[in-house]
């Protein structure tokens, strides 16, 4: 309550939570009183209190999310696809173009990556773009494409689906689906994610808070999907000289939050090649449970987010630091 | 190019700009080289440049948005809902509840809110919220309600669309379909919406730029969609005594940079009803052509953002100075 | 205490409560216990009680700025410069140029400035720079030159102060002393200002929440100098089409939380002359006591900001609105 | 130049240009006219240019901060304190409490950091404090403290100096001087510690990019002091589970742009001692030349800032992986 309430006030207060079947505790401090509310978190009582007469903040002292969190799932989860684990000893690194641009570049690129320990093949199919006047990705080409790339080499394959009218479609093709960063709180794609119960891939949105990003989440899990692996991609910030602002710390305050395993987009984050490598080094060290990394045979023609991406070679040398960091700190990749 | 470009590096660049038929204009300076590209700018162009040894940045001088920009359209748009004009000399007042909760509820709110002056009828049918355990939306049954609250009032109706299969079902109801803050850049939607032909208003998304918010309006029109109205709504940033800081300086600089109309959201950015009056003052003070607020005849029992919504007797009060500041800077409302 | 807690975690904290002389008030929930601490908020127990095993997260429920704060100074706080008050009934505008660059240029701006309306003259003496080659001031001249300038146009004078050594130096000339955001956490300034007992403006830093800046005020009302008037300058965003971003917002928050005066500077906040009439109108309809604003009679010409500089003219034009809208909400100008 | 410039306004700019001693490079367009500038960068001719007619954007090609770049510095300086290298081949790690607390304390610390691989002793005399409430540091007590264990342990000794006042008594005491946070842009104290000549730790202002952090540092070098160490300890952001978010890519974007060596702050930006360990390790994989971390035999009872910091064990078990992951980067520490 605020300084200046009234005992009548509280009492209005008291009364409105009892109506709502809860039970209260109030404080009576110097200046001010406190009034504890006892149960579950209901979001639209929490709410409405706001508006009382007296009432100065609500504070929630549970965590909003259920399903996502370490309170009620104190283990981590660990994600199987196709035999690679994601979430448990091993670091699980993601490799692939920004977008499936060829057969020739995709059959260039899956067993380069493969043989440098890359774990899982990258492609976009569907690509968001800022300007519709970027490429937009081949589409369902692209997507057979990844399944004969996976065919070939034995990786398997994670797309980013943008249409809940896709899901089944990508679903057919992908292991993992991605659901991208603007995408985030599009919550009808990520009901229909949830309910396909494929596992699934939720990148951090540039404005999401690591609170916003769970409850994203609990969207797809209190659907049947626990398979859900976070990504954190870079936020907004003022800096310019990256595209967005790579927040590592994110890593392990997810990772004492949730249950649920952490992948970092050092690409994304950062936009410029000459960042992926130490920004990935850097992701191991803080813990990530694995690494999504853009590469490109030849990154001066790509269709797609050039800049970014790594060449074969650039992406086969940086495996090598990537494995030795990731033993200093008890973890094979 | 860098500082220490070789004469090689800029031969090399400026035979790339040319295979794409571009022609360039080197400018060689005492440390640097610039080389200047005419031609309208290809965005795959400009991003494959960026990765070739010696360059050290690009710098876009056309804006990127050709068709929501000022350039190419110098006279703002007027857009004609059921005769309520937005983007003309009056400021247009959108108003009703954050969510369509009954028929009681509404019928009441849009025979007031059209009496205090307001033009336009709001009310959220499907509602995206952060936590999945929030109030949802009444869904088509709300879109209904919307629907005979405009026969009984005449007031244009404004409702959500979050889904692309929905797209066409809103569109039977509503004026004016509402792609929100979280959808911005979700491109699937905005082409449904842009394909739809029917009046749009896009929110600008928490942590989209200005030019981000005019290239998703260029998602729509390319579509054939022009009939666009922007709204501020506030963006991401440290302060946490308002939900988002609303960025009024938005107003006149988005109608410098485009010809659309711009709608200013005071209760969504702040979450506050304390504050939705002087920001909708401060508003039309800035040259907004519409605001859009969140009325409720008893905020405390709200389903959905009580704590934002004015009382009826709040907004009626309101109307009054609104319309007041409007006349100074010889507008309407 | 975090949902793990044991009983004897919190037995331990709340004796180490005891043991600071605080009463405790444990509430015993279904899953957390919570326990209220009562008495002053005494920073250094609540810090330490953060790191106690069992120890989720520390709520201050009390206002930690004392005499800043609403709660034990309810009215508002009206100062009085030379005649002219700042918190009162009428909207004190400040105008000047950003830097007095000589004696023609300040005394063609002075009487100009007054004749259209301005209460108070401003002129940069000292000049906090981002770049060390920019302009840096011209020092006590420029004291003298805005000391003459009031003795000739009877306008009160304020000018900001960078040094804690020359606080009293600056206060012999100046009615008003400013301190700028850059240093609105240079406590030693703060400090010596606050003892000197001289009418303060403290400008809000670009990375400030409304919190930091009332208890950057309160640094000063504690050395004894309750004359603090608080001024919105923009604060650091992602947008760049303006050089901050005016968060106007904080004009109706600041009043609700402090008794000070709070008034926008229009022209730092934007940097570019085009914002500044639509910002001045918007911040005095947003409720604001104060505007401050750039003006030069040749903005081309201009040592520093000359962006967003008003001409004398425009600084006239600009004026006949806000009076306009200041009557609008009970006020003059 | 904007699209609708005239050729009036073209010849007008270049006329300006002239008269400034400059060279013009005009380049006509399809849509636009470009005017290259040739010559330095005079801060206040392309701040003058904004406002004339017909002109759309001023973009700066050279870099703004000469002596701190790169440009005209190729190779890394490496500093030398006492005979330990910051910005060579080992990663130098700095150690100590927040604030000097008492000699016990000290000595308890010094001798510890050093076993367990620091290089250099930070502790805090005089403490800038958000609130003036907090504990503000013990002052000269301090300094003869810190001087007294460099005595002892042959560590080198940093300190924050907050008054240009002070800079000559804390350069008797200390052997680095830090330049904090929130002191970044104070530029009085910034001249006063370049004029020192002692080698200087300049952190990076929280809403401060990258540009910024290097011109503050041209401060201090166009006095004559060379010896600059840049420090990262995060920036300001949405993100509330950490104090600020540490910004780890700006490290090798900052060894891009600068010459200066880079140091890492795991304790303040993170704000929670889970965080600083994996911070720590993190910012040595993204090639940070030092870290400087917190410790405390009894974080529990630190008069400041306790919960950021680590126990003298834990400091020694980070110190093991820490020096791993130099070595796998080819660095020692």
């Amino acid at each position: 309550m605020s300084s200046g309430a009234t005992g009548e006030q509280v009492e209005s207060v008291i009364e409105k939570v009892h109506s709502f079947g809860l039970r209260t505790h109030p404080i009576y401090g110097v200046q001010k009183t406190v009034i504890g509310i006892i149960g579950d978190e209901k979001t639209r009582v929490v709410e409405n209190m706001q508006g009382l007469p007296g009432v100065e903040s609500i504070i929630p002292i549970l965590q909003p999310y259920k399903f996502a969190g370490r309170e009620a799932h104190p283990d981590p989860t660990v994600i199987d696809v196709g035999g690679v684990k994601i979430g448990g000893v091993d670091v699980a690194v993601i490799a692939g173009p920004c977008a499936v641009e060829s057969e020739e570049q995709l059959m260039e690129i899956a067993p380069s990556v493969k043989k440098s320990g890359a774990r899982v093949l990258r492609g976009g199919a569907y690509k968001p773009r800022t300007s519709p006047y970027s490429f937009q990705g081949l589409g369902e080409e692209a997507l057979k494409l990844l399944a004969r790339a996976r065919d070939e080499t034995g990786l398997p394959v994670i797309t980013e689906v943008t249409d809940p009218r896709n899901v089944e479609l990508v679903s057919t093709y992908a292991d993992i689906l991605q659901v991208g960063a603007r995408n985030m709180q599009n919550f009808v794609l990520l009901t229909e994610v949830g309910k396909s119960g494929h596992p699934v891939m939720l990148k951090r949105g540039p404005s999401a808070t690591v609170k916003d990003l769970l409850l994203a989440a609990e969207y797809m899990i209190i659907e049947g999907n626990s398979d859900v692996i976070l990504c954190e991609r870079g936020i907004t910030t003022f800096e310019t000289n990256t595209r967005n602002t790579l927040d590592l710390s994110a890593v392990p305050v997810i990772k004492q939050l949730s249950h649920l395993p952490v992948v970092v987009d050092p690409s994304h984050s950062t936009g410029r090649s000459f960042l992926v490598e130490p920004m990935s080094l850097a992701a191991v060290a803080a813990g990530a449970d694995g690494i999504m990394v853009e590469v490109h045979p030849d990154p001066d023609s790509a269709l797609c987010d050039g800049p970014q991406a790594l060449t074969l070679q650039q992406f086969d040398s940086m495996m090598v630091k990537l494995r030795a960091i990731a033993s200093i700190i008890g973890r094979g990749a």
